[in-house]
């Protein structure tokens, strides 16, 4: 292994995001870099992979002296890509952002940002979603890069178990205002969506999509309390997706009978 | 509410799949169907759903009375706007697939098919996503079919808890081979990647991505020991992420103190 941790860099909002380079700039002091992002924009792609068409893959000089390719899908693509093709011994730590807007709570489920990291983690990478809950491209990310910065120092020391990967998010404050980080749960939400409609064309309809979060689940053990009480969000995502306990149930009532 | 079963059904593989056609045939009987499905195939599409663009609907007569239509969209587009837009109510069941491949194991991070189940879910819909493991379009998914009905006839009388679906596969094998069906854990497991090279011009590169599916968790109470041997898996999915374990040794270590 090099001597310096080896550093993968990844995003959703593509290659020319700005919460890219703040994520590129805030990793430079911890180890060496290679960056592989998506070649265009690719919020609200959850984890789509790239199966029925070809991947174009191209070098750039976003970042000078830094190796970094610009990738014609998804995120979950870039880091199969960066896994299977470019790192001949997996990297020592996956990081994936900054984000724009909020991959907390249920929102991961929608996230390219969080299915890079579930990408990493299921190659055995430590790896970690990173987000501003601003929607605002010009946000204010210097809470991020701190937050970041002490969370990857930590990781370094202490990888994160294998199928397991770190989701965090920060307020849309001030460095100087943050209180801190919360390891917490991920609260249980829903949006409430609305279809409005734009257009009535020969039978066909057009929609724009828009929606409502719902959270009733915000006591001071979730990641939705933590976020609106000023503190950095960072829930510990399995790859386990079994309800085991309901499990223990269903067994009891079908007792896994032959049918 | 009605008498009948409101019983929403839709897929990933798209409004003209086989799969769907037998899924609706066998569902007819358990209530009210309505289908709203992707115009086009959406396989290893994800949880992605459409926020850059409009989302046109049109009604299809692919299921002789039933209501149908198709969507230019993702599976949970479909699903949220069968929630937002067409029913009054919440539905009483959420039927996705019947997919033709795999969607076991941590292969339901790729799925659309799944993803529907997980909006569902979200609403509070009993949901339930249907694979076959065979991924040939002609397939014989009569062994699907017979665990379709009875895990639906159970559903109707047993509702999903919130925030939870099943994700149930089935053996390539005809339905007098079947051995029944397990409740199960999902294995871990990941995709050993690999990119074939294409083309090289002007320093782009394009890969097709191929993988193989790498599984050493395969004891009796997993879903892959299950379709292994014979027998449908079904596994409780929980929209809960958080590994609560690990995120109690986290607090631990980092007591979740003050910056």
């Amino acid at each position: 292994m090099p001597d310096k941790p080896q550093i993968f860099v990844t995003n959703d909002d593509g290659i020319n995001a700005p919460g890219l380079a703040t994520l590129v700039d805030s990793m430079k002091q911890f180890g060496e870099l290679v960056i592989i992002a998506p070649k265009n924009a690719m919020s609200g792609v959850g984890h789509a992979i790239t199966l029925r068409k070809t991947i174009e893959v191209e070098q750039t000089n976003h970042f000078d002296g830094i190796p970094s390719f610009a990738l014609d899908g998804t995120p979950a693509d870039c880091v199969k890509y960066a896994m299977a093709q470019y790192y001949k011994s997996p990297p020592d730590l996956l990081v994936s952002g900054i984000n724009h807007g909020s991959n907390a709570s249920v929102n991961m489920i929608y996230s390219g940002t969080v299915a890079a990291a579930v990408e990493g983690a299921l190659y055995g990478v430590s790896s970690i979603a990173f987000s501003s809950i601003s929607y605002q491209e010009d946000a204010d990310l210097s809470a991020v890069v701190e937050i970041a910065k002490e969370m990857v120092a930590r990781v370094i020391l202490n990888p994160i178990p294998r199928f397991t990967l770190w989701n965090v998010n920060v307020p849309d404050i001030k460095k100087e205002d943050l209180k801190g980080y919360r390891f917490c749960r991920q609260s249980l939400a829903h949006w409430k969506e609305e279809f409005i409609e734009q257009a009535n064309f020969n039978g066909k309809q057009s929609f724009w999509l828009r929606g409502d979060f719902i959270c009733d689940d915000k006591d001071d053990t979730t990641d939705i309390w933590a976020l609106e009480n000023g503190y950095a969000s960072i829930v510990p995502v399995y790859l386990d997706f079994t309800r085991h306990s309901y499990l223990e149930e269903l067994k009891k009532i079908y007792s896994n009978e032959k049918k």
